[in-house]
């Protein structure tokens, strides 16, 4: 019976009574489309969803800011099984389910994406990597082996490619931990290092930042630290415990210091 | 193996090797953690991702600017499959595949969200309902059925309390076809009514709407319409082609609109 109802309504996409719907699904306007130069920016993606891909309002905030800065965006994802697949309603993986990171990250691109294989410092004037626990299970393994963690070679390799070629590289929440396992003595934030009370409930992960070999910056939310040495851009985004306002504007402040790097 | 993979990693979540991943998932700041008095507005999904849920931009874009209006938000999705799975890099839905409406919204809410037949117009003091996909396959049948299309029966009640109470209701991109359908004669915007050498390219839209019994008003994407006498506003959202902070900024003037018709 379900299948014979995704059949008929797989025929009626391609009909006309199904023309209005299409309203919601141009593909162009959401990165890519500007004919205006700009900087050419690689955004890379962990999934769909904070506890097992991108944080997906940080994805957007990014998306937003680099519209507004002009930026011609390309977004990227690998195409691996996710760690995990987490039913957010209960914070739990499922036993039995499995997704791909590409195909989910999709629904952040709204179908526009490329595999993170194909991703070349040489096409691209900088590259952002949003947070959320695909950062940590997807692109590395830091949700299970912390300072010890692997870098997914393509992640690794993007980051030095990027880096080596003086190009910035922007990151934000927890995502700053790939920088410190692959750019040894890169500065980076993840907020502030002291609880402070609950507003900064994860602040001890500034000291895995430092168990990475990297060099911690405290930062307010609102925040970005700029590695000037290393191009390297960070902002705590959802590490505090804040208003979604205040993250929005964190990530702008990382955007803007990612093009102003970029130079254009 | 996959089994035994998620089984260790789920003992690794509760484990402090964890620790640090948490830092992305505190549960409270995207919505109702506001101490100050605001609006109380609850929030309707359907899904995450364009083609078979919400649109999760224009969800986000709702969510930070009410955030930055002060309000205090609860978000709902009705507890049914959805009506599709799409794989977002081929726009095509899969056969066998099944997700849950409820459960697949909770990755843009992070976790906290509540069934849709648990919410009464009494307990807010608005309600918004995003566009994608999802708000004409899972709160509505508009992607087969176009203008005799049946709504969602909670939809329909959750809609017509609000309008009963003079309680405002935003809607944007294909989600005011559900205003349309339910509050007869209401005035709605979809954008423009002439393609306009493609950037209005589901102009068509609009002839929906009419034959809904409803009016249609013509908006640019950075406008919102408001229906004084119904206190329904209305934004076109990804109904245009154009850059995303655009539609950010179309969403934030619905917001604005909603958040002042409330009075607080």
């Amino acid at each position: 019976m379900a299948a014979v109802r995704a059949l008929v309504a797989s025929r009626l996409l391609a009909s006309s009574a199904f023309a209005p719907l299409h309203a919601c699904t141009p593909r162009a306007p959401l990165h890519s489309s500007a004919p205006r130069p700009g900087a050419r920016v690689a955004l890379v993606l962990s999934g769909c969803g904070v506890y097992d891909g991108t944080e997906l309002h940080e994805a957007s905030a990014v998306l937003v800011h680099l519209s507004r800065g002009g930026a011609e965006v390309q977004i990227f994802a690998p195409d691996i099984p996710q760690m995990h697949v987490v039913d957010h309603t209960k914070g739990q993986p499922s036993e039995s389910e499995t997704r791909n990171v590409l195909t989910e990250s999709a629904r952040i691109a709204r179908g526009k994406i490329t595999d993170l294989a194909r991703l070349s410092a040489a096409n691209h004037d900088a590259a952002i990597f949003p947070g959320g626990f695909g950062a940590a299970k997807n692109l590395s393994t830091f949700a299970v082996d912390g300072k010890d963690c692997k870098v997914h070679e393509d992640v690794e390799r993007v980051l030095k490619e990027f880096h080596k070629a003086g190009k910035p590289i922007g990151l934000c929440c927890i995502a700053p931990v790939l920088a410190a396992r692959v750019l040894r003595g890169v500065e980076v934030t993840v907020g502030h290092e002291q609880e402070e009370g609950g507003k900064w409930p994860y602040a001890g992960t500034a000291e895995a930042i430092k168990a990475l070999g990297a060099k911690h910056c405290a930062k307010g939310v609102t925040e970005a630290h700029v590695d000037q040495k290393n191009k390297v851009v960070t902002t705590p985004a959802f590490m505090c415990e804040t208003e979604l306002h205040h993250i929005h504007d964190g990530i702008g402040a990382m955007v803007k210091k990612v093009l102003e790097l970029c130079g254009k």
